[in-house]
């Protein structure tokens, strides 16, 4: 495991217009949009070794390097993605993009709405993972890449992967899904409608034009991150790290941190609402609910998973509650109906539903392999 | 199981003072206080066959039986508590009432502080686990109960029927302990503070004094309880229940209710948000947070049990992730390497933690089973 190797350094993103009309799935219809992007190594002549990255929740296209020299972060899947790294950028040429609907520089609620001039806030369309993939393909073709070496997505990025895999067969070499699920649970719904409440009951929430009152709904945003927070970690996961570690030794009988484990939730809902969009946040948790790709074929799965040309790569974690190994099971078991290619991997890890983004072990060597195998398909 | 009789028909409250002064854990002293009571069967001349009924997070007094006619609801524990039921109130006394802090007439944050002469508020002390059966211990003196033929609760319930058995060895001939744990996981702790910052950073809070603001702080009790429901029950249950069940057939693209679940949970927030009280909600989870028996014990939960006279029966169910039978296995560990009476079963149930108030034929089969022994010991 000492392949990991070096950074793709400094990158920049670019914003990149699509002046044509895409028609989204709840029937209205963006006259144009832009997607902020950012690619890594180098398209090679036949553009055959392209990988997209789909981002999750609250992901974007800064995926990997960084913005600055005194950049304190790098993208958020460096660890995967570089010279050297299993999505290897000396022998691919990645790109990641902020999804529509995002707050990270593509078209979304903060952007401005021709119609009035100002931020869309709440009106900007509820968009859906279809209408992802439809706007990923013109980027595909904005590169003039009529095929992915791979798509690689975890959680909801894995979804898109799902989605482009049954919509787009042909465009699909690869398909890599990752901690994710052919559709949400009952209790996945549960905690995003909760999550949904806090925002919209949020006084500072204003109907999702917030902006007008220069405020923002913080509070509802960041209790929101806190529940999720939870759930994206292991019960084992938390116990391990915070266990009832105490922050003064002794019960102090107040609401302030008594214990650990609240400084850290506190403190990860407070800098989540200081940086990331509400309506974006709920907007997001839609197409989550949403996304149901069985449902256009009478809920059958293994129908749906027919139209599919790519071979498939699926990973779950044994701690990961959001989107349990069961579900990816689910996908497995419904791709192997299908006859198609499917490689699983269930890795052992204490990281919950955050391990894809995390270096487990064997989820590193899985990837490298699998990942090595589909370089050496476009050399 | 077509044991289940009747109910106990008509019952009243009744409000006992204390004018002892309650020292507290956390070093406040109650210069007096009430508790409010209800009780059902006779006390026989031995004073032998009392059991206490120790409730939940959001319990209280009334456990069994309606307050008027035309009363919709009969008590919390109406199909446990009744004549020919398991706790069988033509054989036991039973004695429930509404703990310290609560908000259903006992002592806490609505009742008058003498010291300002307004509600507490936020100003009632923080009760603990051990405060509960120092209070309760009044009780039993009250009616002259020097043991009790059992002590029975159930999650935080639980909680307060192991420290008795600890605390108060001599006085517990059975303890009887359904859905419990020997402390909070760090999950468990998360989940709560999430709950509490929803209340303390809801604006109609104003630092638990909303009454003299003739407000109450509704949306974060509301996001507390939609938060604490799903982890009531089971991710198994939900999906039983509700589905991807959509209320209107289709997709609405907004964020009113679209998934039947959503309706669910939201209702279930509004009506708690109307009835309870938000200081009593923090103080209750506070509770929760510091119940940790070993922690006077070197941590080790066994040395605490050493104490213990009373036979114990632990109950849990499969579908429980909030206190799963891995927890109750804790305290049976800890009993059975103290040398302690035990008796254990476990309940496959797809009503999450919430089946301790359900009646799965397994449990009240085992209930009836145990309870019944303890009735003839009495006799």
């Amino acid at each position: 495991m000492n392949k990991k190797s070096g950074s793709v350094g400094l990158v920049k993103p670019q914003l990149i217009a699509f002046e044509e009309a895409l028609p989204l799935q709840n029937g209205q219809v963006l006259p144009r949009f832009e997607l902020m992007v950012e690619t890594y190594g180098q398209l090679n002549a036949a553009k055959s070794n392209a990988i997209l990255i789909c981002h999750a929740l609250s992901g974007h296209h800064h995926v990997a390097g960084k913005h600055h020299e005194n950049d304190k972060h790098s993208g958020w899947w460096d660890n995967m993605v570089g010279p050297g790294k299993p999505i290897d950028t000396e022998r691919f040429f990645v790109v990641g993009l902020n999804n529509l609907g995002g707050c990270h520089g593509s078209s979304g609620p903060l952007s401005i709405n021709p119609v009035t001039g100002k931020p869309y806030g709440a009106d900007f369309p509820m968009v859906t993972v279809k209408d992802w993939v439809h706007s990923q393909a013109r980027l595909a073709d904005y590169f003039g890449i009529e095929q992915w070496a791979a798509i690689v997505g975890g959680s909801l990025g894995g979804m898109q992967t799902m989605q482009w895999a049954i919509d787009l067969p042909e465009r699909v070499r690869h398909a890599i899904i990752i901690a994710s699920a052919p559709k949400l649970s009952t209790q996945n719904i549960a905690f995003n409608d909760v999550a949904r409440q806090a925002i919209l009951t949020d006084p500072d929430f204003h109907a999702g034009h917030y902006s007008e009152y220069e405020t923002l709904p913080r509070r509802g945003l960041r209790i929101a991150r806190m529940m999720g927070h939870i759930t994206y970690l292991s019960e084992d996961g938390l116990g391990h790290k915070f266990g009832r570690q105490l922050r003064h030794g002794d019960y102090q009988f107040n609401y302030d941190v008594n214990f650990e484990v609240e400084s850290y939730l506190r403190y990860q809902g407070d800098k989540f609402a200081e940086i990331f969009d509400a309506n974006t946040y709920l907007l997001m948790t839609k197409a989550l609910d949403y996304f149901d790709p069985a449902s256009d074929y009478q809920d059958c799965l293994q129908d749906a998973f027919q139209r599919i040309q790519a071979q498939c790569f699926v990973a779950s974690f044994s701690t990961d509650w959001r989107f349990s190994p069961e579900r990816s099971h689910e996908i497995v078991r419904a791709l192997i109906a299908a006859e198609k290619s499917v490689q699983y991997l269930e890795v052992q890890s204490h990281h919950g539903h955050d391990a894809f983004l995390m270096e487990d072990e064997a989820y590193m060597r899985g990837m490298y392999a699998y990942l090595d195998k589909v370089a050496k398909e476009v050399a």
